[in-house]
């Protein structure tokens, strides 16, 4: 976890009113949870492999003999957790507010979440997602309203060039079915699948063969790997036949090609910015048809993603109510984003002799903050280059010399640096 | 602990950004620490009552036997916690960053802090806070720009006539000695005389005979508090020396009158709102100097505090750093704010038929949001006025009807109610 000083923390939360504006503007409306949930919450199997990564939030008050009897449990000792994610509070959030919320509800959460990783590079305990949702409509329209906000949100931030990747879990498991995978094993499968870019197709072969996958299906899907590429630039229907094997359920394929239609309608682009990707997996099991990841030509790494999850809400609710969402993952971004900078008021550093009053300082300082100016005060030193190159890191912009007596609006100020 | 829905997150939203930019225009920058910090760290003494309401974050991978081994020492079982307030992380954050800061560091701290108190109207498990610091100024130059920010960014929310009060740790330790309470007998004393306001003189009296503090000096109190009030309105060198025995050292009522001086010509007011609090105590046993109180006509309670802390940054640095701090409890403040109106950009609800094609949909909501619009889709439905009802309530001010085949230029955009 880190801290963050005032040049980092003035970019980030540059970039969040960037991205907070964008997503506003797309019709959607953040809302805020708690950063801690219940601990059965949290650990009611919808947090994927992250359930074993949340900190948990000791109970208080506990006594010996508690201690002592929750040795073989310890969940025992826990009643709340960090949320892991933000999926999970906004299904629990829904399913608590829904009478007061508009009938498809669009929704923004920016906020921290903790996972209890090994530290490595670029990996943080704490880190900021970025999520929108809509729940309330099972139509394309939502899918096409989160990628349009989502691309117009890195454009806003000078990260033009973004590119969905896209698949649909109901084509994945089609296609495995096809295939003859079992039911039961198409989980397991779906981890080595899950490795194409990492270990490419003969990697997967291998592996499954090794997890001992059904053999004839493990022979199909090497068949389907090792086909001749058909050359289809454009994302629409014939790339999206293209990447699948015949049989695969019409309506999904017209769910993923409407899907294409509106994002170019949107977009305006000649080239529309999806790529078509059949064996694209995303961990999380919860997710039921859609599922998307967020590519940018300036690194390998993917910027976001989402999916649908139609089944989520109705654990909290008793009643399933279509949902799909689409998160960045804010800390990712932030580093690619070149300076924005502060269209904020002028600055101004007040250098002033030891002996000016500090009622006469105050004074002045209330004054220039009065007209409209940022106002540091700093006494004059021996190195004034060092003061003036620190305020100037600081992102002041002028200074002025103040000795005893001065009057607020006969100061000289001058440009720093 | 809450929810926030979209009225309330932005109504916090718009509030905490007039916070934000006044504190700013006032030279002050932002920072950022992780919400957990060690668990030794909070709970080293520096947190006073609020270290027993800390909640408390497990270790990961606890087995069997160190759960029963911590049985008798459940401290034992964690290495972090949620930080109680912004205070510990500050003194943490400029002890490990001093180098990388400016001589005198202006600190903001906007965020969340956690305590496990019992729930009870208007108390929260999570709250936010709003501190700013100055760290590394020793004067009244430091407490008077804590207060002139404080009271224009009251100023800046509607919230005039804000008001201050204020005393010194130095007088009233000089005081209780001038009396004759021992030095160890104080800290008692100090919770009692905290009370003054809730149970008067009188119990004030008899609560300190209660808990058998040295009775000659319980008189000398007595007789201090039932002496004749002295008429002086104004804040100053008058008021000051009225409120307090003779004998208070000179430095301790210069500096308390030289803050009152240089608050006045900031304000440029011609009441200062300061008012000299001899009684007032603070619960911190970390304050040495100034402390103040935030006061506003429409409430009885207090609406932030803060004060002179520079022994703490000694206990992490080991090495002492004159600090001053002025906290403001946003939760009660932002109830108090008059509706802050979003001027943001124009607002458009775009109900459509059923059958419009999701492609011309999303682009008719592009090319809005292209031209600046915020914009939300909506199907219609029989009952339009309830949906147009929430739109406004939501915030949208106007809406247009679209059929198939519309064109965004050609759109009939009418104001909403």
């Amino acid at each position: 976890m880190r801290d963050f000083l005032p040049a980092d923390k003035a970019r980030r939360e540059r970039v969040l009113a960037v991205i907070r504006d964008r997503y506003r503007a797309h019709g959607f409306d953040e809302i805020e949870t708690p950063v801690v949930e219940e601990y059965d919450r949290l650990h009611a199997g919808m947090g994927g492999d992250n359930e074993k990564l949340a900190f948990n939030v000791m109970k208080r008050g506990l006594d010996a003999d508690a201690i002592r009897g929750a040795a073989d449990d310890p969940a025992a000792l826990s009643d709340l957790g960090l949320r892991f994610d933000l999926t999970v509070p906004l299904a629990r959030f829904y399913a608590s507010h829904r009478a007061e919320l508009p009938e498809v509800f669009r929704s923004i959460q920016i906020a921290p979440v903790w996972r209890a990783e090994r530290p490595q590079k670029g990996r943080y305990r704490q880190f900021v997602q970025c999520d929108i949702d809509i729940i309330g409509d099972a139509s394309a329209r939502a899918e096409a309203e989160l990628i349009v906000a989502t691309l117009d949100t890195l454009d806003a931030l000078g990260l033009e060039g973004g590119v969905v990747r896209i698949n649909d879990r109901r084509a994945l498991d089609a296609m495995l079915d096809m295939f003859g995978f079992a039911a039961d094993e198409r989980p397991g499968v779906l981890i080595t699948v899950d490795k194409l870019d990492k270990i490419g197709p003969t990697g997967v072969v291998a592996e499954l063969r090794e997890r001992a996958a059904t053999a004839s299906a493990v022979d199909a899907l090497e068949t389907f790997l090792g086909r001749e590429p058909v050359a289809v630039a454009e994302y629409g229907d014939a790339q999206i036949r293209a990447g699948l094997p015949a049989g695969v359920p019409d309506e999904v394929v017209a769910h993923l090609t409407g899907l294409g239609a509106a994002v170019r309608a949107a977009r305006g682009a000649e080239q529309v910015p999806l790529v078509f990707d059949p064996f694209l997996v995303r961990g999380m099991g919860y997710y039921t048809g859609t599922i998307f990841e967020l590519a940018h030509p300036s690194v390998s790494y993917s910027l976001g993603g989402g999916g649908r999850y139609d089944g989520m809400i109705g654990r909290f609710l008793g009643q399933d109510v279509p949902a799909v969402g689409f998160s960045i993952g804010f800390e990712r971004i932030v580093d690619l984003v070149a300076a924005v900078t502060d269209a904020g008021a002028a600055s101004v550093v007040l250098v002033h002799d030891r002996d000016v009053p500090v009622d006469e300082l105050v004074a002045l300082k209330a004054g220039l903050v009065a007209r409209g100016s940022r106002v540091r005060l700093e006494q004059r030193k021996k190195n004034m280059k060092a003061l003036l190159e620190r305020a100037a890191a600081d992102g002041y912009t002028s200074f002025a010399s103040v000795s005893a007596g001065a009057d607020v609006d006969a100061l000289e100020i001058r440009p720093l640096g």
